[in-house]
Protein backbone atom coordinates (compact mmCIF):
# COMPACT_ATOMS: atom_id res chain seq x y z
CA UNK A 1 0.00 0.00 0.00
CA UNK A 2 1.75 3.19 -1.34
CA UNK A 3 1.73 6.21 1.05
CA UNK A 4 -0.04 9.12 -0.51
CA UNK A 5 -2.50 12.02 0.43
CA UNK A 6 -6.04 10.94 -0.21
CA UNK A 7 -7.17 12.75 -2.95
CA UNK A 8 -9.74 11.78 -5.46
CA UNK A 9 -7.74 9.82 -7.80
CA UNK A 10 -5.33 7.84 -5.00
CA UNK A 11 -5.47 6.11 -1.87
CA UNK A 12 -8.80 5.86 -0.23
CA UNK A 13 -8.68 2.66 1.53
CA UNK A 14 -9.32 2.80 5.39
CA UNK A 15 -10.70 6.52 5.79
CA UNK A 16 -12.57 7.26 9.05
CA UNK A 17 -13.71 10.65 10.79
CA UNK A 18 -11.81 13.80 9.03
CA UNK A 19 -9.45 11.65 7.09
CA UNK A 20 -12.58 10.35 5.43
CA UNK A 21 -14.53 14.03 4.86
CA UNK A 22 -10.90 15.16 3.51
CA UNK A 23 -11.20 12.43 1.20
CA UNK A 24 -14.75 13.06 0.05
CA UNK A 25 -14.06 16.61 -0.33
CA UNK A 26 -11.40 15.98 -2.26
CA UNK A 27 -13.08 13.24 -4.96
CA UNK A 28 -15.02 16.61 -6.25
CA UNK A 29 -11.40 18.48 -6.45
CA UNK A 30 -11.84 17.53 -10.72
CA UNK A 31 -15.33 19.14 -10.75
CA UNK A 32 -15.03 21.68 -13.88
CA UNK A 33 -17.86 24.27 -12.42
CA UNK A 34 -16.31 26.07 -10.28
CA UNK A 35 -19.06 26.96 -8.01
CA UNK A 36 -20.96 23.80 -8.25
CA UNK A 37 -17.51 22.32 -6.51
CA UNK A 38 -17.63 24.93 -4.03
CA UNK A 39 -21.25 23.86 -2.56
CA UNK A 40 -21.05 19.82 -3.13
CA UNK A 41 -17.66 20.36 -1.05
CA UNK A 42 -19.40 22.38 1.63
CA UNK A 43 -22.15 20.35 1.28
CA UNK A 44 -19.98 17.14 2.13
CA UNK A 45 -18.22 19.07 4.96
CA UNK A 46 -21.50 19.92 6.86
CA UNK A 47 -23.38 16.95 6.25
CA UNK A 48 -20.71 14.86 7.78
CA UNK A 49 -19.98 17.83 10.83
CA UNK A 50 -24.01 16.96 11.31
CA UNK A 51 -23.67 13.18 11.30
CA UNK A 52 -20.63 13.17 13.92
CA UNK A 53 -21.88 15.71 16.35
CA UNK A 54 -24.41 13.09 16.96
CA UNK A 55 -23.17 10.61 16.27
CA UNK A 56 -25.76 9.06 14.00
CA UNK A 57 -26.72 5.52 14.36
CA UNK A 58 -27.40 2.92 11.74
CA UNK A 59 -30.87 2.92 12.26
CA UNK A 60 -31.41 6.92 12.48
CA UNK A 61 -29.45 6.56 9.10
CA UNK A 62 -31.61 4.32 7.90
CA UNK A 63 -34.84 5.69 8.80
CA UNK A 64 -33.66 8.59 7.70
CA UNK A 65 -32.78 7.29 4.16
CA UNK A 66 -36.80 6.34 4.46
CA UNK A 67 -37.58 9.23 5.04
CA UNK A 68 -36.21 10.90 2.10
CA UNK A 69 -37.49 8.12 -0.14
CA UNK A 70 -40.99 8.20 0.94
CA UNK A 71 -41.36 12.46 0.72
CA UNK A 72 -39.72 11.47 -2.88
CA UNK A 73 -42.55 9.00 -3.49
CA UNK A 74 -44.98 11.74 -1.94
CA UNK A 75 -43.63 14.55 -5.13
CA UNK A 76 -45.86 14.82 -8.13
CA UNK A 77 -47.10 17.55 -10.41
CA UNK A 78 -49.53 18.74 -7.61
CA UNK A 79 -47.40 18.16 -4.58
CA UNK A 80 -43.81 19.02 -3.78
CA UNK A 81 -43.06 17.54 0.01
CA UNK A 82 -39.37 18.16 -0.61
CA UNK A 83 -40.23 21.96 -0.67
CA UNK A 84 -42.97 21.12 2.55
CA UNK A 85 -39.74 19.70 4.55
CA UNK A 86 -37.44 22.61 3.05
CA UNK A 87 -40.42 25.09 3.96
CA UNK A 88 -40.68 23.61 7.92
CA UNK A 89 -36.93 23.50 8.68
CA UNK A 90 -36.86 26.62 7.93
CA UNK A 91 -34.74 26.74 4.73
CA UNK A 92 -36.75 28.19 2.39
CA UNK A 93 -37.08 31.60 4.46
CA UNK A 94 -33.10 31.13 5.14
CA UNK A 95 -32.38 30.84 1.35
CA UNK A 96 -35.27 33.98 0.45
CA UNK A 97 -33.24 36.13 3.20
CA UNK A 98 -29.67 35.01 1.96
CA UNK A 99 -30.87 36.16 -1.98
CA UNK A 100 -33.31 39.52 -0.51
CA UNK A 101 -30.20 40.71 1.97
CA UNK A 102 -30.24 44.53 1.13
CA UNK A 103 -33.26 46.24 1.40
CA UNK A 104 -34.64 47.89 -2.00
CA UNK A 105 -38.11 49.03 -1.00
CA UNK A 106 -39.50 46.47 -3.14
CA UNK A 107 -42.11 44.09 -1.96
CA UNK A 108 -40.67 41.44 0.41
CA UNK A 109 -40.35 37.93 -0.41
CA UNK A 110 -41.43 34.73 1.48
CA UNK A 111 -41.99 30.96 0.55
CA UNK A 112 -42.94 29.78 -2.45
CA UNK A 113 -44.20 27.12 -1.02
CA UNK A 114 -45.69 23.34 -2.64
CA UNK A 115 -49.17 24.57 -3.93
CA UNK A 116 -48.18 26.26 -6.95
CA UNK A 117 -49.33 25.14 -10.56
CA UNK A 118 -47.38 25.54 -13.70
CA UNK A 119 -50.04 26.52 -16.81
CA UNK A 120 -52.74 28.05 -14.84
CA UNK A 121 -55.88 29.55 -16.23
CA UNK A 122 -55.78 33.20 -17.70
CA UNK A 123 -58.07 36.19 -16.87
CA UNK A 124 -58.65 39.53 -17.57
CA UNK A 125 -58.81 42.48 -14.97
CA UNK A 126 -62.08 42.43 -12.92
CA UNK A 127 -62.33 38.46 -13.53
CA UNK A 128 -63.49 36.29 -10.66
CA UNK A 129 -60.58 33.61 -10.17
CA UNK A 130 -62.77 31.70 -7.35
CA UNK A 131 -64.26 29.14 -10.30
CA UNK A 132 -66.83 28.20 -7.66
CA UNK A 133 -63.98 27.78 -4.60
CA UNK A 134 -65.93 27.60 -1.53
CA UNK A 135 -65.76 30.82 0.73
CA UNK A 136 -67.09 34.39 0.67
CA UNK A 137 -66.19 36.69 -2.06
CA UNK A 138 -63.23 39.23 -2.07
CA UNK A 139 -61.96 41.20 -3.95
CA UNK A 140 -58.37 42.29 -4.69
CA UNK A 141 -56.95 45.21 -6.15
CA UNK A 142 -53.55 47.24 -6.41
CA UNK A 143 -50.55 48.22 -8.73
CA UNK A 144 -47.68 46.86 -9.54
CA UNK A 145 -45.04 49.40 -9.48
CA UNK A 146 -41.22 50.13 -9.17
CA UNK A 147 -39.73 51.44 -6.15
CA UNK A 148 -39.27 54.74 -7.71
CA UNK A 149 -43.32 54.84 -8.69
CA UNK A 150 -43.69 54.35 -11.88
CA UNK A 151 -45.91 51.61 -12.61
CA UNK A 152 -45.18 48.56 -14.73
CA UNK A 153 -47.88 48.04 -17.27
CA UNK A 154 -48.56 44.13 -18.86
CA UNK A 155 -46.64 42.77 -15.54
CA UNK A 156 -47.18 39.37 -15.09
CA UNK A 157 -49.03 38.19 -12.13
CA UNK A 158 -50.00 34.66 -10.53
CA UNK A 159 -52.07 34.13 -8.37
CA UNK A 160 -52.84 31.01 -6.30
CA UNK A 161 -54.55 30.35 -2.69
CA UNK A 162 -56.78 28.51 -0.09
CA UNK A 163 -60.44 28.60 0.04
CA UNK A 164 -62.26 29.10 3.10
CA UNK A 165 -61.97 25.58 3.89
CA UNK A 166 -57.99 26.66 4.29
CA UNK A 167 -57.48 23.65 1.34
CA UNK A 168 -56.15 24.25 -2.41
CA UNK A 169 -57.82 23.13 -5.26
CA UNK A 170 -55.42 20.67 -6.13
CA UNK A 171 -56.08 18.85 -2.90
CA UNK A 172 -59.66 18.29 -3.81
CA UNK A 173 -59.83 14.31 -4.92
CA UNK A 174 -61.34 14.08 -8.65
CA UNK A 175 -61.53 18.09 -8.95
CA UNK A 176 -60.02 18.19 -12.42
CA UNK A 177 -60.16 22.11 -12.32
CA UNK A 178 -58.73 25.43 -10.93
CA UNK A 179 -60.11 26.93 -8.17
CA UNK A 180 -58.83 30.11 -6.72
CA UNK A 181 -56.17 30.09 -8.82
CA UNK A 182 -55.04 32.05 -12.19
CA UNK A 183 -52.87 34.63 -13.68
CA UNK A 184 -53.58 38.21 -15.19
CA UNK A 185 -51.78 41.16 -16.33
CA UNK A 186 -51.67 44.26 -14.93
CA UNK A 187 -53.07 47.05 -17.46
CA UNK A 188 -51.19 49.93 -19.00
CA UNK A 189 -50.78 51.80 -15.90
CA UNK A 190 -49.99 48.59 -13.97
CA UNK A 191 -53.65 48.27 -12.35
CA UNK A 192 -54.47 44.61 -11.59
CA UNK A 193 -57.72 43.43 -9.74
CA UNK A 194 -59.75 40.55 -9.47
CA UNK A 195 -62.46 38.46 -7.14
CA UNK A 196 -61.40 35.57 -5.45
CA UNK A 197 -62.67 34.01 -2.38
CA UNK A 198 -61.45 35.50 1.43
CA UNK A 199 -58.54 33.10 2.15
CA UNK A 200 -58.68 30.97 5.08
CA UNK A 201 -55.91 29.52 7.82
CA UNK A 202 -54.98 26.01 6.98
CA UNK A 203 -52.31 23.04 8.16
CA UNK A 204 -49.56 22.45 5.23
CA UNK A 205 -50.66 18.55 4.58
CA UNK A 206 -50.13 16.01 7.13
CA UNK A 207 -51.32 12.92 5.36
CA UNK A 208 -46.99 12.44 4.26
CA UNK A 209 -43.45 12.09 5.81
CA UNK A 210 -43.57 16.08 6.70
CA UNK A 211 -46.80 15.63 8.45
CA UNK A 212 -45.44 12.88 10.61
CA UNK A 213 -42.34 14.89 11.13
CA UNK A 214 -44.78 17.77 12.62
CA UNK A 215 -46.87 15.29 14.99
CA UNK A 216 -43.24 14.36 16.24
CA UNK A 217 -42.44 16.87 17.03
CA UNK A 218 -45.45 18.27 18.32
CA UNK A 219 -45.29 21.25 16.29
CA UNK A 220 -48.52 23.02 14.68
CA UNK A 221 -49.18 22.47 10.62
CA UNK A 222 -50.73 26.15 10.81
CA UNK A 223 -50.32 28.41 8.20
CA UNK A 224 -52.10 31.83 8.74
CA UNK A 225 -54.30 33.04 5.82
CA UNK A 226 -52.53 34.43 2.24
CA UNK A 227 -52.89 34.63 -1.24
CA UNK A 228 -49.78 33.66 -3.21
CA UNK A 229 -48.31 36.02 -5.81
CA UNK A 230 -46.03 35.46 -8.36
CA UNK A 231 -44.92 39.16 -10.30
CA UNK A 232 -42.57 39.04 -13.24
CA UNK A 233 -42.49 42.13 -15.52
CA UNK A 234 -39.28 42.18 -17.95
CA UNK A 235 -36.22 44.20 -16.50
CA UNK A 236 -37.36 43.29 -13.24
CA UNK A 237 -36.43 40.48 -10.49
CA UNK A 238 -39.49 38.25 -10.07
CA UNK A 239 -41.21 38.59 -6.70
CA UNK A 240 -42.91 35.63 -5.17
CA UNK A 241 -44.63 36.17 -1.59
CA UNK A 242 -47.85 36.37 -0.09
CA UNK A 243 -49.89 38.80 1.27
CA UNK A 244 -51.46 37.40 4.87
CA UNK A 245 -54.76 38.76 6.25
CA UNK A 246 -53.86 40.50 9.71
CA UNK A 247 -57.19 39.67 11.89
CA UNK A 248 -55.65 35.71 11.40
CA UNK A 249 -54.17 34.31 14.66
CA UNK A 250 -51.74 32.16 13.30
CA UNK A 251 -49.22 35.20 12.35
CA UNK A 252 -46.64 34.63 14.97
CA UNK A 253 -46.73 30.82 14.95
CA UNK A 254 -46.51 30.00 11.00
CA UNK A 255 -45.25 26.41 10.21
CA UNK A 256 -42.61 27.38 7.51
CA UNK A 257 -41.88 31.04 9.21
CA UNK A 258 -42.64 33.01 6.57
CA UNK A 259 -44.53 36.13 7.83
CA UNK A 260 -42.85 39.63 7.25
CA UNK A 261 -44.45 42.62 8.73
CA UNK A 262 -44.88 44.32 5.67
CA UNK A 263 -46.67 41.50 4.18
CA UNK A 264 -49.66 41.97 6.62
CA UNK A 265 -52.47 44.03 4.97
CA UNK A 266 -55.81 44.49 6.24
CA UNK A 267 -58.58 42.33 4.29
CA UNK A 268 -61.52 44.95 4.87
CA UNK A 269 -64.71 42.88 5.93
CA UNK A 270 -68.40 44.62 4.46
CA UNK A 271 -71.87 43.26 4.59
CA UNK A 272 -73.57 43.88 1.22
CA UNK A 273 -73.46 46.82 -1.13
CA UNK A 274 -71.53 47.50 -3.80
CA UNK A 275 -68.13 46.34 -4.77
CA UNK A 276 -65.46 48.62 -6.25
CA UNK A 277 -66.31 47.52 -9.32
CA UNK A 278 -70.00 48.11 -8.71
CA UNK A 279 -70.80 44.32 -8.80
CA UNK A 280 -73.39 44.05 -6.29
CA UNK A 281 -73.11 41.68 -2.93
CA UNK A 282 -76.01 40.50 -0.82
CA UNK A 283 -74.00 39.06 1.70
CA UNK A 284 -71.03 39.68 3.33
CA UNK A 285 -67.53 40.09 1.22
CA UNK A 286 -64.15 41.17 1.40
CA UNK A 287 -61.76 43.59 0.21
CA UNK A 288 -57.90 43.97 0.07
CA UNK A 289 -55.96 46.68 -1.74
CA UNK A 290 -52.02 45.94 -1.65
CA UNK A 291 -49.41 47.03 -4.13
CA UNK A 292 -46.35 44.73 -5.72
CA UNK A 293 -43.34 46.62 -5.62
CA UNK A 294 -40.72 44.85 -7.86
CA UNK A 295 -36.95 45.47 -7.89
CA UNK A 296 -35.43 46.28 -11.30
CA UNK A 297 -32.60 43.35 -12.40
CA UNK B 1 -45.31 43.53 17.38
CA UNK B 2 -45.03 42.52 20.37
CA UNK B 3 -40.90 42.05 21.38
CA UNK B 4 -40.88 38.55 22.07
CA UNK B 5 -38.00 35.90 21.89
CA UNK B 6 -38.05 33.98 18.72
CA UNK B 7 -39.37 30.72 20.40
CA UNK B 8 -41.71 27.82 18.97
CA UNK B 9 -44.98 29.28 20.47
CA UNK B 10 -43.91 33.18 20.02
CA UNK B 11 -43.27 35.58 17.46
CA UNK B 12 -41.92 34.08 14.56
CA UNK B 13 -42.32 37.30 12.16
CA UNK B 14 -39.55 38.48 10.13
CA UNK B 15 -37.12 36.37 11.01
CA UNK B 16 -33.32 36.13 8.94
CA UNK B 17 -29.79 34.75 9.00
CA UNK B 18 -29.23 33.58 13.05
CA UNK B 19 -32.40 34.16 14.59
CA UNK B 20 -34.29 32.67 11.94
CA UNK B 21 -32.00 29.36 12.50
CA UNK B 22 -32.96 29.85 16.38
CA UNK B 23 -36.44 30.01 15.74
CA UNK B 24 -36.42 26.84 13.96
CA UNK B 25 -34.46 24.74 16.08
CA UNK B 26 -36.68 26.16 18.84
CA UNK B 27 -39.81 25.15 16.91
CA UNK B 28 -38.61 21.84 18.11
CA UNK B 29 -38.17 22.26 21.75
CA UNK B 30 -41.52 19.95 22.59
CA UNK B 31 -40.32 17.05 20.90
CA UNK B 32 -41.25 14.69 23.48
CA UNK B 33 -38.42 12.30 22.24
CA UNK B 34 -35.09 13.75 23.55
CA UNK B 35 -32.87 11.75 20.70
CA UNK B 36 -35.17 12.56 18.00
CA UNK B 37 -35.16 16.70 19.55
CA UNK B 38 -31.13 16.85 19.49
CA UNK B 39 -30.98 15.19 16.09
CA UNK B 40 -33.70 17.23 14.66
CA UNK B 41 -32.08 21.06 16.17
CA UNK B 42 -28.35 20.17 14.54
CA UNK B 43 -29.92 18.67 11.39
CA UNK B 44 -31.65 22.50 11.67
CA UNK B 45 -28.18 24.23 12.56
CA UNK B 46 -26.21 22.36 10.15
CA UNK B 47 -28.43 22.55 7.23
CA UNK B 48 -28.69 26.34 8.01
CA UNK B 49 -24.94 27.05 8.50
CA UNK B 50 -24.11 25.14 4.32
CA UNK B 51 -26.87 27.35 2.87
CA UNK B 52 -25.15 30.37 4.70
CA UNK B 53 -21.85 29.40 3.84
CA UNK B 54 -22.09 29.19 0.40
CA UNK B 55 -24.93 31.72 0.39
CA UNK B 56 -27.30 29.80 -1.77
CA UNK B 57 -28.94 30.71 -4.63
CA UNK B 58 -32.77 30.55 -5.42
CA UNK B 59 -32.02 28.59 -8.56
CA UNK B 60 -29.46 26.23 -6.49
CA UNK B 61 -32.01 25.68 -3.35
CA UNK B 62 -34.29 24.63 -6.59
CA UNK B 63 -31.81 22.47 -8.45
CA UNK B 64 -31.44 20.76 -4.73
CA UNK B 65 -35.33 20.20 -4.60
CA UNK B 66 -35.21 18.82 -8.43
CA UNK B 67 -32.53 16.20 -7.51
CA UNK B 68 -33.94 15.20 -4.10
CA UNK B 69 -37.47 14.39 -5.87
CA UNK B 70 -35.86 12.91 -8.57
CA UNK B 71 -33.90 10.61 -6.30
CA UNK B 72 -37.28 9.67 -4.69
CA UNK B 73 -38.76 8.91 -8.05
CA UNK B 74 -35.73 6.37 -8.87
CA UNK B 75 -36.26 4.63 -6.07
CA UNK B 76 -38.14 1.51 -5.89
CA UNK B 77 -38.01 -2.20 -3.99
CA UNK B 78 -34.98 -2.94 -6.64
CA UNK B 79 -32.97 -0.16 -6.29
CA UNK B 80 -32.03 2.49 -3.43
CA UNK B 81 -30.93 6.00 -5.12
CA UNK B 82 -30.81 7.28 -1.45
CA UNK B 83 -29.00 4.89 -0.43
CA UNK B 84 -26.25 5.41 -3.38
CA UNK B 85 -26.11 9.30 -2.62
CA UNK B 86 -25.29 8.66 0.87
CA UNK B 87 -22.40 6.55 -0.50
CA UNK B 88 -20.70 8.44 -2.60
CA UNK B 89 -20.89 11.65 -0.45
CA UNK B 90 -19.17 9.24 1.85
CA UNK B 91 -22.34 9.30 4.44
CA UNK B 92 -22.58 5.78 4.69
CA UNK B 93 -18.90 5.21 5.40
CA UNK B 94 -18.67 7.86 7.85
CA UNK B 95 -21.90 6.14 10.08
CA UNK B 96 -19.89 2.99 9.72
CA UNK B 97 -16.91 4.37 11.70
CA UNK B 98 -19.17 6.01 14.28
CA UNK B 99 -20.71 2.85 15.51
CA UNK B 100 -17.96 0.60 14.54
CA UNK B 101 -15.29 2.84 16.60
CA UNK B 102 -13.88 0.10 18.62
CA UNK B 103 -11.69 -2.69 17.33
CA UNK B 104 -13.31 -5.51 18.66
CA UNK B 105 -11.33 -8.14 16.78
CA UNK B 106 -14.76 -8.42 14.63
CA UNK B 107 -14.49 -8.32 10.46
CA UNK B 108 -15.04 -4.54 9.74
CA UNK B 109 -17.97 -2.90 8.34
CA UNK B 110 -18.56 -1.69 5.27
CA UNK B 111 -21.49 0.33 3.07
CA UNK B 112 -24.72 -1.64 2.94
CA UNK B 113 -24.85 -0.85 -0.75
CA UNK B 114 -28.51 0.04 -2.87
CA UNK B 115 -28.78 -3.57 -4.04
CA UNK B 116 -29.84 -5.88 -0.88
CA UNK B 117 -33.27 -7.35 -2.20
CA UNK B 118 -35.54 -8.62 1.28
CA UNK B 119 -36.28 -12.47 0.91
CA UNK B 120 -33.88 -14.25 -0.46
CA UNK B 121 -33.60 -17.60 -2.13
CA UNK B 122 -32.82 -20.27 0.87
CA UNK B 123 -29.91 -22.26 -0.25
CA UNK B 124 -27.27 -25.48 1.84
CA UNK B 125 -23.91 -25.31 1.99
CA UNK B 126 -22.16 -26.27 -1.09
CA UNK B 127 -24.70 -25.36 -3.37
CA UNK B 128 -24.80 -22.66 -6.29
CA UNK B 129 -25.75 -19.40 -6.14
CA UNK B 130 -25.22 -18.16 -9.47
CA UNK B 131 -27.99 -19.89 -11.18
CA UNK B 132 -26.81 -18.92 -14.45
CA UNK B 133 -25.41 -15.73 -13.03
CA UNK B 134 -22.78 -15.05 -16.47
CA UNK B 135 -18.66 -15.94 -15.26
CA UNK B 136 -16.18 -18.04 -14.24
CA UNK B 137 -17.12 -20.19 -11.25
CA UNK B 138 -16.13 -19.15 -8.02
CA UNK B 139 -16.11 -21.60 -4.50
CA UNK B 140 -16.33 -19.54 -1.12
CA UNK B 141 -16.16 -20.74 1.82
CA UNK B 142 -14.97 -20.29 5.79
CA UNK B 143 -15.95 -19.99 9.22
CA UNK B 144 -18.16 -18.02 10.96
CA UNK B 145 -17.27 -17.54 14.72
CA UNK B 146 -16.68 -14.95 17.77
CA UNK B 147 -13.97 -12.85 18.20
CA UNK B 148 -12.60 -15.40 20.94
CA UNK B 149 -12.46 -18.29 18.11
CA UNK B 150 -15.86 -19.76 19.47
CA UNK B 151 -17.24 -21.03 16.20
CA UNK B 152 -21.17 -20.00 14.83
CA UNK B 153 -23.73 -22.73 14.57
CA UNK B 154 -26.00 -21.93 12.38
CA UNK B 155 -25.20 -18.19 12.25
CA UNK B 156 -27.69 -16.68 9.34
CA UNK B 157 -25.66 -15.54 5.50
CA UNK B 158 -26.90 -13.14 3.00
CA UNK B 159 -25.05 -13.15 -0.06
CA UNK B 160 -25.52 -11.24 -2.74
CA UNK B 161 -22.73 -9.77 -5.78
CA UNK B 162 -22.28 -8.72 -8.98
CA UNK B 163 -21.76 -10.99 -11.89
CA UNK B 164 -18.37 -10.95 -14.85
CA UNK B 165 -20.14 -7.88 -16.14
CA UNK B 166 -20.71 -6.39 -13.18
CA UNK B 167 -24.23 -5.97 -13.11
CA UNK B 168 -26.55 -7.55 -10.16
CA UNK B 169 -29.61 -9.61 -10.79
CA UNK B 170 -32.00 -6.55 -10.53
CA UNK B 171 -30.04 -4.70 -13.20
CA UNK B 172 -31.37 -6.87 -15.48
CA UNK B 173 -34.75 -5.82 -17.34
CA UNK B 174 -37.00 -8.94 -17.42
CA UNK B 175 -35.47 -11.07 -15.21
CA UNK B 176 -37.75 -12.28 -12.59
CA UNK B 177 -35.19 -14.57 -10.27
CA UNK B 178 -31.92 -14.29 -8.47
CA UNK B 179 -28.86 -14.87 -9.08
CA UNK B 180 -25.84 -14.92 -7.34
CA UNK B 181 -28.24 -13.53 -4.61
CA UNK B 182 -29.49 -16.10 -1.39
CA UNK B 183 -28.87 -16.84 2.28
CA UNK B 184 -28.08 -19.81 3.97
CA UNK B 185 -26.92 -20.99 7.39
CA UNK B 186 -23.43 -21.97 8.68
CA UNK B 187 -23.44 -25.48 9.56
CA UNK B 188 -23.25 -27.16 13.59
CA UNK B 189 -19.33 -26.15 13.22
CA UNK B 190 -19.76 -22.23 12.00
CA UNK B 191 -18.24 -23.21 8.65
CA UNK B 192 -20.35 -22.21 5.23
CA UNK B 193 -19.68 -22.77 1.59
CA UNK B 194 -20.82 -22.28 -1.80
CA UNK B 195 -20.66 -21.61 -5.24
CA UNK B 196 -20.68 -18.57 -7.47
CA UNK B 197 -19.60 -16.49 -9.90
CA UNK B 198 -16.50 -14.19 -9.73
CA UNK B 199 -17.53 -10.82 -9.07
CA UNK B 200 -16.34 -8.64 -11.03
CA UNK B 201 -15.73 -4.67 -10.82
CA UNK B 202 -18.41 -2.51 -12.14
CA UNK B 203 -19.94 0.99 -12.09
CA UNK B 204 -22.76 2.17 -9.59
CA UNK B 205 -25.92 2.86 -11.42
CA UNK B 206 -25.20 6.04 -13.57
CA UNK B 207 -28.59 6.43 -15.55
CA UNK B 208 -29.83 8.17 -12.35
CA UNK B 209 -29.36 11.65 -10.24
CA UNK B 210 -26.45 10.10 -8.25
CA UNK B 211 -24.76 9.07 -11.93
CA UNK B 212 -25.19 12.66 -13.05
CA UNK B 213 -23.19 14.34 -10.07
CA UNK B 214 -20.75 11.86 -10.50
CA UNK B 215 -20.40 13.13 -14.20
CA UNK B 216 -20.82 16.97 -13.41
CA UNK B 217 -17.73 16.16 -11.08
CA UNK B 218 -15.73 14.17 -12.99
CA UNK B 219 -15.63 10.89 -10.49
CA UNK B 220 -15.21 7.37 -11.48
CA UNK B 221 -18.15 5.47 -10.85
CA UNK B 222 -16.39 2.16 -10.56
CA UNK B 223 -16.34 -0.15 -7.51
CA UNK B 224 -13.57 -2.44 -7.15
CA UNK B 225 -14.85 -6.15 -7.31
CA UNK B 226 -15.99 -7.85 -4.03
CA UNK B 227 -18.85 -10.13 -2.41
CA UNK B 228 -21.75 -9.10 -0.13
CA UNK B 229 -22.05 -10.58 3.02
CA UNK B 230 -24.76 -9.67 5.69
CA UNK B 231 -24.13 -12.22 8.99
CA UNK B 232 -26.66 -12.62 11.84
CA UNK B 233 -26.89 -14.49 14.84
CA UNK B 234 -28.27 -14.18 18.29
CA UNK B 235 -26.12 -12.89 20.92
CA UNK B 236 -24.14 -11.06 18.28
CA UNK B 237 -23.92 -7.63 16.43
CA UNK B 238 -25.33 -7.99 12.89
CA UNK B 239 -22.03 -7.58 10.31
CA UNK B 240 -23.19 -5.95 7.14
CA UNK B 241 -19.45 -6.26 4.82
CA UNK B 242 -18.35 -7.23 1.55
CA UNK B 243 -15.03 -9.39 0.74
CA UNK B 244 -12.66 -7.99 -2.23
CA UNK B 245 -10.41 -9.04 -5.14
CA UNK B 246 -6.61 -8.07 -3.77
CA UNK B 247 -6.33 -8.40 -7.88
CA UNK B 248 -8.73 -5.67 -8.56
CA UNK B 249 -7.36 -2.33 -10.05
CA UNK B 250 -9.98 -0.23 -8.87
CA UNK B 251 -8.83 -0.86 -4.65
CA UNK B 252 -7.68 2.63 -4.22
CA UNK B 253 -10.36 4.83 -6.03
CA UNK B 254 -14.04 2.98 -4.40
CA UNK B 255 -16.67 5.60 -5.65
CA UNK B 256 -18.30 5.04 -2.14
CA UNK B 257 -14.72 4.81 0.35
CA UNK B 258 -15.84 1.83 1.26
CA UNK B 259 -12.37 -0.38 0.91
CA UNK B 260 -11.03 -1.75 4.34
CA UNK B 261 -7.61 -3.23 4.00
CA UNK B 262 -8.95 -6.10 6.36
CA UNK B 263 -11.61 -6.82 3.62
CA UNK B 264 -9.45 -7.60 0.89
CA UNK B 265 -8.53 -11.01 0.11
CA UNK B 266 -7.22 -13.24 -2.37
CA UNK B 267 -9.44 -15.15 -4.87
CA UNK B 268 -6.84 -17.88 -6.05
CA UNK B 269 -7.23 -18.61 -9.77
CA UNK B 270 -7.35 -21.56 -11.06
CA UNK B 271 -7.35 -23.78 -14.92
CA UNK B 272 -9.86 -26.99 -14.34
CA UNK B 273 -8.92 -29.58 -11.49
CA UNK B 274 -11.04 -30.54 -8.28
CA UNK B 275 -13.13 -27.99 -6.68
CA UNK B 276 -12.78 -27.97 -2.96
CA UNK B 277 -15.90 -30.19 -3.17
CA UNK B 278 -14.16 -32.80 -5.63
CA UNK B 279 -16.16 -31.19 -8.72
CA UNK B 280 -14.57 -31.47 -11.66
CA UNK B 281 -13.81 -28.28 -13.26
CA UNK B 282 -12.91 -28.34 -17.16
CA UNK B 283 -12.01 -24.32 -17.11
CA UNK B 284 -11.31 -21.27 -15.66
CA UNK B 285 -12.22 -20.81 -12.11
CA UNK B 286 -11.24 -19.44 -8.82
CA UNK B 287 -11.75 -19.73 -5.26
CA UNK B 288 -12.24 -17.26 -1.48
CA UNK B 289 -11.47 -18.50 1.73
CA UNK B 290 -12.10 -16.12 4.40
CA UNK B 291 -13.78 -16.12 8.13
CA UNK B 292 -16.38 -14.15 9.39
CA UNK B 293 -15.72 -12.78 12.97
CA UNK B 294 -18.52 -11.47 15.22
CA UNK B 295 -18.65 -9.23 18.19
CA UNK B 296 -21.14 -10.27 21.07
CA UNK B 297 -24.03 -7.99 21.23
Amino acid sequence: MTEQPATGASERRNLADAGLTRAVAASFDSTPDPRLRAVLQALVRHLHAFASEVELTEDEWFAGIRFLTRTGHKCDDKRQEFVMASDVLGLSMLVIGINHRHPTGATESTVFGPFFVEGSRAFENGDDLANGAPGIPCHVRGVVRSVTGDPIPGAHLEIWQADEDGRYDVQYEGLDEPRGRGHLHADDQGRYSFWTVHPAAYPIPTDGPVGELLEAARRSPMRPAHIHFMVTAPGYQTLITHVFDEADEHLDTDAVFGVRSSLVATFHRHDGGAGPDGRQMSDAWSSLEFDLVLARD
